[in-house]
């Protein structure tokens, strides 16, 4: 089965045009090697109303699968995307966050210091992911074969509960 | 010192007899092989009231040590018994459903896709497990030995915060 | 860059005079050993109240860069800390106890017992450590060098999203 994809990127310096986003690209690139048709695009500044307006957007009206962040998710006193997240969320997925994490860690110990938050929202599942490009990709990388079943189970109708898909 | 046990299986399927339940008996059966006493058993469908009253009924009524949940931690729609679970929890344990998570990804990428959460209520440990008996399994038993710990420490009175018992 | 540090005991018996504090002391060590100036120390009860206005008075008052805890992260009927950290912090920082209990595993599967937290409030980063100095001290050189980096990020002025600091 295929899925629809959103990659909304957060930053104030790439809404105004003063850095080039790549960090946006490269996970459309990623969500479309794994069949993904990525329907929505957009640049928004690290404004929790913007932020949350998107997410709903994208998981209410255009009912998007799969809808991927990329920044604000780090310390800076405007990185508040896991907070504009975590109110649009209907359920916590929290193991996504956890398992992204613990990858990047083997490769940096600066890996724990990303606070993106991921969830479920209707039938559409959101994750947020790091600014950075290198982190961005290595973080969705590591779990993206999970995130595909996890959409099977989301568009799946009623309470499979895994129960015949465990292997 | 013995500790009792609960352990309450949350599916729509098995509550209406359509599908077999063994991760109940499965986990009932691990929960004995560690010493504890296993006093109640209940199926109950996807519903949060149900869950809520389950878990209630457990902790204050009759007063047991561990609570296992089992199902409903999926993505499907019906699935919210960790959302059930985390209305009636006083004090959170992310460090067990993390644990059992790490576990669980060891064997398979899709191990972070379990929504699970543990937490305090009163003197009783809730630990969600997922449905699949495979994994459920799998989660309890690569946290079994430090539940048992966690007991201990919950049945103690007054704060001990470990230090005597730490190795 | 140079920073600040705060370390607060949490411990009824430390409070009362009838147990050494350790922990306390060897926090203060390992933060001096990085380079942090430790402005403020407190030895406080399990009190929800006075763990609250401690890490308010480190944060608002004092603007601390570092702020450690120590105690009242088990499970025992007094260990309230991790509670009264979140009703104060205003960003969490998730990865960082994640990457804590993840490393004390490794030890003693008695690691994912602890259930602290972390988090921002405004400038100022607060980091909740086990009661057992040896605990405490495992916990907090797993994350050390990282939290050096989120430091850096906090004092920066701006969203720099680690952009500019990702290697």
């Amino acid at each position: 089965m295929s899925y629809t994809a959103a990659v909304i990127t957060i930053s104030d310096k790439g809404f105004r045009g003063e850095r080039e986003d790549t960090s946006g690209p490269a996970l459309c690139a990623i969500a479309e090697r794994y069949g993904l048709e990525v329907l929505y695009r957009a640049i928004v500044p690290d404004e929790a109303e913007d932020i949350r307006r998107e997410l709903v957007k994208c998981a209410d009206e255009l009912e998007i699968a799969l809808i991927l962040t990329t920044g604000g998710t780090g310390f800076s006193p405007r990185d508040i995307t896991p907070e504009a997240t975590k109110t649009v969320i209907e359920r916590e997925t929290p193991g996504i966050p956890e398992a992204m994490r613990a990858a990047s860690c083997r490769i940096t110990p600066r890996g724990c210091l990303s606070r993106g938050v991921a969830g479920i929202r209707g039938r559409s599942l959101i994750v947020n992911l790091p600014g950075s490009e290198t982190a961005a990709r290595e973080n969705i990388l590591s779990v993206m074969d999970a995130l595909m079943h996890g959409l099977d189970m989301l568009a799946s109708s009623g309470s499979a509960d895994c129960a015949g898909t465990a292997k």
